[in-house]
């Protein structure tokens, strides 16, 4: 696969943030995009960690309606100069990115622009993360942030009413996918068309759709971390809180040695 | 497989506790099973689940030198009686489970007796998940504590000096393996024989010893949860923090229920 222009400067780097989720798991009538930690929603702290990576250009925020204009109205306040749309996505998380791909499409985005697709309910993906993931798109086609397992992962099968264990992938082999995920344009629609094709087509993971269906397209791992986490029920809330203290104590301390370090330079 | 006497009072239940883990990934100069949390060493937390378990009938702990004396002290402090011995374990975790099976065999145990093999660095591990092990084993030969991946899971192979994604397993069928991990003393014994003719033998997980060198027993999956995390780094010290807080008052408000209640009965 050729991609005409490499250089960082001249490719999109676009990143599209999934806010449409329900989130069944953590509380029908308080949509968890919204919930506010550190006196930030999660949406915005999503939002922000890519409207602040200088080489990302661009961001679609795809939501559902619940949140439509909830979201709306933060982004307008945030004045974020990335934002070029709000999306509405479908009931399941592949909608939602089809939705999103058919956007950019329509808007005529060349094949190799690096798409980064990004789950807003991590609210705490890091820059190094963000750019692993734009790095590895210079190389491979495809690429996912993902985080060695620290358990032993068991795969397993209906037994009765039961699960048994199947098989144990060796640890060192085992990752827990994150996001953002990101794909060569060409490469994430050309997955999407073909599993539209599947009747059974139902994924929870977009690397599972490049994965599955271009199977020889190497799919790269991004070192993730334990940060990047996933809120999915409200027990998941005193972790997050504590990882968003921490996050804004090293952004302060950052922006203090930023300080000395323009005063030094007169 | 037939087990003599299944009965459960009959049946000797013994939890293997092992804290002989250097933890490499903590600090080498603070043993992690010694850290306090909410004025308890984990590893006391860990035998205590275990003591106040009235179906478990003995407990061995297996130490390592650096920490046996403190253990040692410990135990007797807190006049467990269900403790039988402190046992030397070996440098990886396979060999401190081989150090108590072979104790177990020297002290007569009978094959159908139920072993629940167990993390120290696991503190918070349930009652309901101790029970549901002894259960499991009722039925099956083998069983683990698992709790379902809320992450989607990748299994990686190597490509250059990077991971790429080999597979991406179904989520529903992806569980992280927890502890405690039970067998029927001779189903456990029977694999670490297998296994120890092995030269590649290196398991990081007693359910693998089983799943890899007796293929034909299923090991049924028991409902874990997860606040029976493992304390692997000291970034897993708050949320441990966070869990102890909670066991504590849900096992306060159980003692009131239960004092209210007796005096209710007169």
């Amino acid at each position: 696969m050729k991609h005409a222009s490499a250089s960082v400067q001249t490719t999109p780097v676009i990143a599209v943030v999934l806010a449409a989720g329900v989130g069944h798991r953590f509380d029908p009538d308080q949509p968890k995009q919204l919930v506010t930690i550190e006196d930030k929603p999660i949406v915005v702290w999503s939002i922000e960690a890519f409207e602040q990576n200088p080489r990302v250009t661009d961001i679609l925020v795809v939501v559902s309606e619940a949140v439509h204009d909830a979201i709306g109205e933060l982004v307008e306040a945030n004045r974020y100069s990335k934002v070029r749309a709000l999306l509405q996505g479908g009931k399941e998380r592949s909608d939602s990115t089809e939705a999103a791909l058919a956007m950019l499409a329509k808007a005529g985005v060349p094949g190799n622009a690096k798409v980064l697709i990004h789950d807003s309910a991590r609210p705490f993906v890091s820059q190094e993360e963000i750019d692993g993931c734009i790095d590895a798109l210079g190389e491979f086609t495809a690429a996912t942030v993902a985080c060695p397992s620290t358990d032993t992962i068991l795969l397993t099968g209906d037994l009765g009413d039961r699960q048994a264990v199947r098989s144990v992938p060796e640890r060192r082999h085992s990752f827990r996918a994150q996001t953002p995920q990101g794909f060569r344009f060409e490469t994430i629609r050309k997955a999407y068309d073909l599993a539209a094709d599947d009747p059974d087509f139902r994924p929870t993971d977009d690397t599972r759709v490049v994965v599955d269906y271009l199977p020889d397209e190497p799919v790269a791992i991004v070192a993730g971390s334990p940060s990047n986490m996933k809120v999915t029920t409200k027990d998941d809330l005193p972790m997050a809180r504590l990882i968003a203290q921490t996050v804004v104590k090293r952004r302060e301390a950052k922006a203090k040695v930023r300080a000395i370090f323009n005063q030094a330079l007169g």
